[in-house]
């Protein structure tokens, strides 16, 4: 019988990743990377495995889904395993623990649970806010707006502090709002996906340890984790929730959630229940120490072939080259080659300055006159698939492109070369149509005879 | 471009089944079987398809996750697609259609969501019981616990009759219990997965209507649908809750709920608030309609990947060979032929009698004298994976089989020949081992030097 393999990338893959890691050695090298033997799939590819090719598709440049390797979509036709065999045990294990090394944790405690990022939300609402306690979420964008809505669905009272449009909260204001109340979390969206709006995760936690050390500093990374920098235990983070189908390269249906120590505690003695059945860490904690240990538990099945997917991918982010920090330095450099190109073409970014843009991910106004139906649909016909806008007050004004994950790291795809080209002609045709219709409109005042629904 | 292909079955597969479906026209004739050309995404196998095959691995016959086709799997290997595309959500809305016609119903609302199937509890407890609220559990194992458990977690005031170990909750205890409190809900577990009993759908819901037609009947269907008959409109349930992993032969990681019209309006008539977010219908129903609509929406990012895997097998059960009917009595027929062995083989099975044995799995206790030792290590060794007990106080005493999808209609895969071809093997080595040692134990009263910790 032949074992099955997981890890494996493409020998071009992995000498193009290796002829980019001569950089010096990262700084996170106290945080022993694990050396590829110790865990606990094989390394070796099979026949099977070093010939599936993904079929032939447009390209995904949103912000997550994202583009993945063809060695996590062959993990996620994984043929059907026991969630309980001694054979997936430790694939489950190796998750928790390249989840730790990716996020420069040494002791937070990994959450691997079926269901979407917006799940993490609940995980936090439901265990570490008890009904009537006080959070405060620094809102900047669509998911700021949402993550409060959750928190007050489980009872908590919840304060916000909204950002203008395109800018992240500032630390002056934080700061002011934490000394006027006690609250029991302070949430914040790293990248919220709605604007591209990065906001300072090193800050925010620093301010809320300066002001109020017991308030614990909650992270919604569901667009930054593994392509914005995170270091959970330097930062002192309490809780990072994220979603495997952005920067962690994985198709889309795990919620995951890293919790420090000292949220743990919290958690663990609170006054009241646990407000949720599904996303209750009273159930789902010995499942997650079960399986990192080595020994089967069970409380509802996890998505087998997912976290196959999601081992795969954590392996070519933790074990393989680019390393971590190559590969945010990567983001940066496309994220700013593609920021140049979008400013070059006369494009308005959302995020009021660059240093509150996202490195995943570009937000664009729509130039004056154009609409979405201008450019989202031409660059579709160009196979290249972008996303329109999502914030509810502005989404017909802007849109979006994703450059996480193998499309900002793999320079050898050439996958944000694609889009600006595509972008570049797209953008000339719709401005070329536009004048044309202006012609017409300006003809039409002479000749009344053409309909104008047909314009 | 080519575009993807994520229906379609090797040309022997097919042919086999069709070989078999000679059978008269189904009973649900009255249920147009949709034509294929009807369905979203295009009929032809592509050659990548073609040439898919999953790899050699361990049968997998435990009551779930179960054996998946190789059509699944290659879907489930999609490329990344965005989830509001105009390719998928065709997708999502024909699994949506598909998941009616299976159950058998006309306009009940299905609800698609990542997570495993525990999170369809959640939903019943946090959409259609108030807090408060009265709701009768018929537990007939380990899952009449747990719901229960989830039940109260959301604030309803749980009652249970719980049935003897081995056996269902009777409609005259049911009956009882309806004419002596309202309840707002019913629920019971169609398969206990942790003991094999199969409840009476029909009857159950027959009893409520008539006691109590105000009440919810809630059927937890994890390990029933698609491999035991489900009549949703024709029965009058009200929910059925289920998940992908078993009798839908899909990947684990999808929730699947089906409400009644009559649940929906109780659930949207309700005085207090949702109390969940994740599981919140108030989200999720406008979404569910907009997909079945072909119109893009988004609350939470669907699990794209599983979703193309699940059309995949849903396609199979609904559209091709065999049919429904043909399927349920195929399951019928396979589970009687594995109790017949294991009876032959003298062994007892949990449920008591064959009314309430379930037809997609088999729970036999271990023979006198021997343990789960004795039993599931030499079927791995032979590479056969079957389970051991769950049922909290007899888990040691008994182990599991499953026998759904296309281990239970595939006859030529011979899957349930070599179960019980392994398991008598098994059996023989196990007693002939147990009668070596007792032979060695009566020799060391004259042989005092063997240490015991040997034996």
């Amino acid at each position: 019988m032949l074992s099955r393999t997981s890890f494996s990338v493409s020998r071009t893959r992995a000498r193009l990743f290796l002829s980019s890691s001569t950089a010096p050695l990262p700084a996170c090298a106290r945080f022993p990377r694990f050396h590829p033997h110790s865990l606990a799939t094989t390394t070796q590819p099979s026949s099977a495995m070093s010939t599936f090719k993904q079929e032939p598709h447009k390209l995904l440049v949103i912000p997550g889904p994202i583009e993945v390797t063809d060695e996590v979509l062959y993990a996620n036709a994984h043929p059907s395993m026991s969630h309980v065999s001694a054979d997936f045990i430790p694939v489950f294990g190796d998750c928790i623990r390249m989840l730790r090394e990716l996020l420069f944790t040494q002791d937070a405690q990994p959450f691997l649970i079926a269901g979407s990022g917006t799940l993490g939300w609940d995980q936090v609402a439901a265990n570490l806010v008890e009904p009537g306690e006080n959070a405060l979420v620094l809102n900047s964008g669509y998911f700021g707006d949402s993550f409060s809505d959750c928190l007050r669905t489980y009872g908590a009272k919840v304060d916000e502090i909204v950002a203008p449009f395109g800018d992240a909260v500032s630390l002056s204001e934080l700061e002011a709002a934490l000394k006027q109340k006690k609250y029991k979390v302070v949430t914040f969206t790293h990248v919220d996906t709605s604007t591209g709006v990065l906001s300072d995760a090193k800050g925010i936690a620093a301010t809320v340890k300066k002001v109020s050390p017991d308030t614990l500093v909650i992270a919604d990374c569901v667009c930054s984790v593994a392509s914005e920098e995170i270091r959970f235990d330097d930062w002192g983070l309490d809780v990072v929730l994220t979603a495997s189908q952005k920067g962690l390269g994985t198709p889309p249906g795990l919620s995951i959630l890293v919790a420090s120590q000292k949220a743990i505690k919290v958690f663990e003695t609170r006054a009241s229940p646990v407000t949720s059945y599904y996303g209750s860490w009273k159930k789902w904690l010995p499942i997650m120490k079960a399986y990192e240990s080595g020994t089967p538990a069970y409380f509802a099945t996890p998505p087998v072939n997912l976290i196959y997917a999601f081992n795969t991918a954590l392996k070519q982010i933790t074990k393989q080259s680019p390393s971590i920090e190559e590969r945010f330095r990567l983001h940066r450099e496309t994220s700013a080659r593609l920021k140049h190109a979008v400013e070059e073409l006369g494009l308005k970014q959302l995020p009021v300055k660059s240093s509150v843009a996202a490195n995943g991910m570009t937000a664009c106004y729509f130039p004056d006159g154009l609409t979405a139906a201008d450019i989202i649909p031409p660059l579709l016909k160009k196979d290249i698939v972008i996303a329109a806008g999502l914030h509810k007050d502005y989404k017909l004004k802007y849109f979006r492109i994703g450059h996480m994950g193998i499309s900002a790291i793999d320079s050898t795809r050439r996958d944000v070369d694609k889009v600006i080209a595509a972008l570049k002609e797209s953008l000339a045709e719709a401005q070329a149509g536009k004048n044309a219709l202006s012609q017409t409109a300006r003809t039409r005042v002479v000749d009344r005879s053409m309909p104008a629904a047909r314009l």
